[in-house]
């Protein structure tokens, strides 16, 4: 980092602020948010103001870059309530000044995590994208609703724009294709069942869903979080397949539908997933779209974490058969690096999003208006505002051309291939799975001393079970880096590492390993 | 406005980047988005392109508290999709450079709505809260999830910090009260839904609807939109009520509940709104109350637009009866002008909100943490990750305090009365409802010259019903103020004025009634 361009309080810099007592009205520990805009002559204040905040985020910046800063600083949430060196967190009845209120920021960073680290691995969504973060300042700015294109003009464009792009990509010709951008990928999951349902049963929205026989859907058991049918119940079943590797099995799937059948229920919705959260598993999608055919079912493609590697010449073949999907979901927000929230649903069949959730509601859409009101797509949702997700996907794309989104994504999956060969080289790990990993996961234990050379049996994986926590636990303390594991099935806790920051290289994925293997060594 | 601290690109002011040509490696039309960092040496760059990004900002705020600056520049969808003035919505293959990212950024906002200028009435939410704002660039500069506590750990206490004080406002005691920020109103109200069915029938999560008797819940005709009954179709039967005013009539909830009875129904949830969309109507909630407890159902307070008023003790009464709500929905997001999106769901039963909608998912809530896992609130949401919306909100509570945002409601409110005493007093226009308004919301129509003093009838309903849709299309064109119209129930077209941006004076209110005057003088 360039010392010469830090925009600390401590030096003067590009966006450094006039030195204190330049001005007496932007003494920032006498006035308070009452005196910025729209208070007239709050310009001089609000400026300042701004400067100081930008110093801090700035600031942040730089520090979650630097390899040798701290991922978190660790409190519990007792800790963190007492008031941490002044940190409070109650709402006060009367106002603070604005010099409070910086100083309130850069706390709450400073207790935050550094998601944007190049040694974060914990989520599927990772690292900070700076012209992504330009264009949610403006959004932010901006502060409009994609509702109608009276409101929204120009982001209602871009939001066209992207679908269509997007949609080329999965596949689909000219004529097909709609869909919308959703607050992530389990309400873009949620869109797809009730489009599915409509489009077989549109009597659902007059007569409910008592009209309807007793429906079926299917998915692979390593599927839940983002497919929301235990959560909102809005079908009678859900079906779970074996799998093996974390893949679905197209003859299972078949005699699934055919068992279900059987029992007197409507088979209607499959559910593959491209790009698993923990395995980053693949499912078979030509395969799958062939059991759909025959048996007239509606194929949802989930591709929130897996869709990114379309972009990428050398790995979208993974993903062969999407263009079959009737539906297809896909988060720009996760391999893609778009900062939260950017996530899409896409439907294959033009109208049909609205025509299954339009209230025709005249007091919000008006049909007189004296422009293309096509665009006023809040008809289309089941919000009834909904927020600007598109700018800042629409501003990368810009920014990076299409064939910058394929080499980012190339370089988060050489991380994972990298990562994958130096865990065969050791033996004082082992991978959860020993072929080349599809996606950017890559799943592994770490055996310490003590369990090495043990053999495998109940009392070994009990053993094993409890390593992971224990150096989750300590990394945490430590705060060095980050990553998560779980148990899966058979398997007893494992770490997943998953690669989805540009700015993360190989010496980050050796320390991660060297870390792990420190906080472990006295296990 | 004062223009020496104007950063506009012609002067130099306190957030003015160095001058051209001072480092080779910052001239913004040679380098790209892979310039920035994380790149190694991006430090510098970085700096300038933000610099340059909210000089650009600022001048937008500047702008959009200039009375004299349009609020729009329309353009028809076709005319900006055919790119003006080289302003191209196009995807590239190949980058572009970060000039014309900053360039883009400039057109976007030029093309756009400037909902925070003083003349904007057009929705519920508007206006620019420069501190909300500042939590806002915070917030996406921090870039994480409300999924655990161990990627949100400040952010999730303070969305606990939050919901305790919006349940004590409401009026629950300290042992009550659990809830969750939201993607807007629709979506908590489809939580208190799902709470609610869950709550009287919790086999539902095991063994689908089909399990459940036919279930009825009631509403007032004037209330769709926030409510997805119908979108979502999670329930057989939604049961309308007439209304008077836009107010629920309570003897007309109780027999309708007895109605629903006697056909084999089983009512089970009553939503009142506090505040309506369109009249800003707020229905009688003592009343409402006894007849729910009288019926022993779930009584649902859409307060998403009324809630702001509980912040104001001259208004708070309005509200009377929101404490024997079982559920409350509250946007900060719309009369407390917290930047989009900011909506809450309370629930007064505690624990009812994880238990209708957790997983259990070991796989993404790992239970051998060594934390307080009990933040981890991904388990209590049908989402899976979920925006920060908590932390603008949080800084604008810091910032104004609790009273604070009642001055800047009782602005609000008195705004209204001065455009309602002005209406009452003018020949050109005539007032939907006669009485003084009880939220910021006054409904109203322009009699243009050749209606003024003809008879009421068809005739003249038809004709005046095209008044209002004509004025708009001329105010977008001209783009000097902007409201909106729609036809409710027997009511032709007729605009509605809403107030929940602080920054607009009497002087606007006047502005906006010779404005529709002088654009309707011809009709």
């Amino acid at each position: 980092m360039s010392g010469s361009n830090k925009p600390s309080s401590g030096q003067k810099g590009g966006l450094e602020p006039p030195g204190p007592g330049e001005n007496p009205h932007t003494d920032l520990s006498r006035v308070y948010s009452k005196d910025l805009l729209p208070t007239a002559g709050g310009e001089s204040l609000t400026c300042k103001f701004f400067q100081e905040l930008v110093n801090i985020l700035m600031d942040y910046i730089f520090k979650s870059n630097e390899r040798s800063s701290k991922i978190l600083d660790f409190h519990h949430p007792h800790q963190l309530k007492e008031g941490l060196e002044g940190f409070s967190l109650d709402l006060p009845d009367h106002p603070e000044p604005l010099e409070q209120i910086l100083v309130d920021c850069r706390d709450t960073l400073k207790y935050g995590v550094k998601t944007g680290h190049p040694r974060f691995f914990n989520q599927l969504s990772s690292g900070l994208d700076l012209v992504g973060l330009a264009g949610q300042w403006l959004t932010s700015t901006a502060n409009t609703n994609m509702f109608t294109y009276e409101v929204s003009p120009v982001f209602l464009l871009m939001e066209e724009v992207l679908l269509k792009k997007m949609q080329s990509i999965v596949g689909w010709c000219e004529e097909e294709g709609d869909g919308i951008f959703c607050p992530g990928g389990a309400v873009s999951n949620l869109y797809s069942l009730l489009v599915a349902r409509y489009d077989f049963y549109p009597e659902v929205k007059t007569k409910g869903m008592c009209a309807l026989p007793r429906l079926a859907l299917f998915t692979s058991e390593h599927v839940s979080s983002r497919l929301p049918i235990h959560h909102a119940a809005p079908l009678p079943l859900g079906w779970v397949l074996c799998c093996f590797r974390g893949k679905m099995i197209s003859r299972e799937l078949d005699s699934s539908i055919v068992e279900a059948k059987a029992k007197g229920l409507v088979p209607f919705y499959v559910n593959a997933t491209a790009g698993t959260t923990v395995y980053g598993a693949f499912d078979p999608l030509t395969a799958i779209a062939d059991v759909c055919d025959r048996h007239k079912l509606w194929l949802h493609v989930d591709a929130a974490w897996g869709g990114g590697l379309l972009m990428s010449r050398r790995h979208q073949g993974k993903l062969q058969g999407i263009e079959r999907a009737s539906s297809v979901t896909w988060n720009p927000h996760k391999l893609m690096g778009a900062p939260l929230q950017c996530s899409a649903i896409l439907i294959k069949k033009r109208g049909l999003l609205q025509e299954c959730n339009q209230l025709c509601a005249e007091y919000l859409f008006q049909s007189d208006k004296h422009y293309d009101i096509s665009y006023d797509t809040g008809d289309k949702t089941i919000q009834c505002g909904r927020h600007v997700d598109v700018f800042k996907l629409w501003l990368m794309w810009k920014a990076k051309g299409s064939e910058g989104f394929g080499s980012q994504v190339n370089k988060c999956l050489e991380n994972a291939e990298y990562l994958f060969k130096q865990l065969q080289r050791r033996a004082d790990f082992k991978l959860v799975f020993e072929s080349k990993p599809e996606h950017s996961n890559v799943c592994f234990w770490y055996l310490p001393p003590s369990l090495r050379g043990l053999p495998p049996g109940p009392d070994t994986n009990r053993r094993l079970h409890e390593v992971a926590p224990q150096i989750k636990a300590k990394m945490m303390e430590e705060g060095t880096t980050l990553i998560g594991y779980q148990p899966l099935g058979s398997n007893v806790n494992f770490f997943r590492c998953v690669f989805s920051n540009p700015a993360t290289q190989h010496e980050d994925v050796d320390f991660l390993l060297e870390e792990i293997a420190r906080l472990g060594s006295n296990l």
